[in-house]
C-alpha cells in the first residue's frame, strides 16, 4: 500500500502540474479553479493539497521550474568559439528552448504580475541569471573589440525581447522551419551587435 | 435634463472605459468583474449598459481604439528622408508611443487570447496594417540597396518585439531618457537591417 501510495503521487503530482500548466496558458490564471485542475487529471479536489500546493505556489512552481530547466540547458550548451560562437550558440539555444514549450513561455510572459512579491523576488532573480550569461558574452565581445555597442545592458534586453518574440508568430506548419527561422535571427543579431 | 444626461454619458463613457483599462491591466481581464468598473467610477451597476458595452465589447473597444490610435499618430509622424530616415522615424515613433500607453500596450499583448474570435479577427487585421507600414518600409530599403535583409517578413515581428520590448523594462527614473533609449535602439536597428 505505501507502494502504491508512493507511485500514486510520483505520477500524479507532475500530471497535475501539466494539466495546471496547460489550463493557465490556455485561460489564464485568473480564471482558472483548483477544481478545473484536479478535474483534468481525475483527482478529487480535496485530496489536491496531498499533491501540490496552493493555486499561487503551484503558479511560482511552474515558473521556477521553466527557468532552472532553461538555465540548466544552457549551461549543457555546446558553445561555439570566442564571443562571437556563444552569442550564435545563445541565438539558437534561446530560440529552440523557447519554440518547444510555448505553454511554459507564455505563463513566464504572462503571468508575472499575478506572482505574490514573495514568490516574485525568487523568479526575478532566476531571470536575471539567464540575462546576464548573454551580457556577459555581449561585455565580453566588447571588450575583445569583436561586438561594436554603446550599451550591452540594454542591447541585452533587446535581443532577448526580439529572439522570444519568435514564439508569438511561430507556427510549425508556415513557411520556414524552426533551423531556418533561427539562422535568420541569427543573421540579425549578429548585425545588431555590430559584429 | 436633455442636456444633463447627454454630459453624463459624454464623462461617464470614457470614464468607465479608463477604468476598465486600468483594472484589466493590473488585474487581468478575467479577474475583473462590470461590478468593479462600475464601482470605479461610482455608477450603479445596472445603469452600466447605458454607457458601455458587456465586459467582451469592452475589451475589443479598448484594444481596437489603441491599434487605432497607434495607426493614427504613425500616419502624422514626419518621416526624415528615403528608407533610412523612415525607419528611423518608425523606431523614434514605437518606443515614445508605447512608452506613453503603458497600461493600453500591456492589455494589447496579454489580453489577446481573452477575445472572442469575432472580435480577434478585426484586432488581428489592425495590428497587421501597423506590421505592414514597417515591412513596406524594410522592402523599399531592401529595393533601393540600402538594406540588407534576407527576410523582410521576419525581419518586420523581429524588429517590432525588441522594440516593444522596452516597456517590459523601462521606467522614468531609471538611468537613461526615453530619448537616450530611443537613440540606442535605433543604433541596433540600423545595424541589424544591415544599414
Amino acid at each position: 500500500m505505501a507502494r502504491t501510495s508512493g507511485s500514486h503521487s510520483e505520477i500524479t503530482g507532475p500530471r497535475l502540474r501539466e494539466a495546471a500548466q496547460r489550463l493557465f496558458a490556455r485561460h489564464g490564471y485568473a480564471a482558472v479553479t483548483m477544481r478545473q485542475i484536479a478535474a483534468e487529471v481525475g483527482v478529487q479536489a480535496g485530496a489536491l493539497y496531498n499533491y501540490i500546493p496552493d493555486k499561487q505556489g503551484l503558479l511560482a512552481d511552474l515558473m521556477r521550474a521553466h527557468l532552472e530547466d532553461l538555465l540548466a540547458a544552457w549551461a549543457d550548451e555546446p558553445r561555439g568559439e570566442g564571443p562571437l560562437g556563444a552569442l550564435e550558440a545563445f541565438t539558437r539555444f534561446h530560440i529552440r528552448f523557447h519554440l518547444e514549450r510555448p505553454d511554459a513561455v507564455f505563463i513566464a510572459y504572462m503571468e508575472l504580475r499575478n506572482l505574490a512579491p514573495e514568490n516574485f523576488a525568487g523568479i526575478e532573480a532566476l531571470r536575471k541569471r539567464y540575462e546576464t550569461e548573454l551580457e556577459d558574452i555581449l561585455r565580453a565581445g566588447q571588450a575583445a573589440g569583436v561586438f561594436d555597442l554603446p550599451d550591452t545592458k540594454l542591447a541585452t534586453l533587446a535581443v532577448i525581447a526580439m529572439l522570444t518574440g519568435v514564439t508569438t508568430w511561430y507556427r510549425d506548419a508556415g513557411r520556414l522551419s524552426r533551423e531556418r527561422v533561427a539562422g535568420l535571427y541569427w543573421d540579425m543579431v549578429r548585425k545588431a551587435v555590430g559584429a
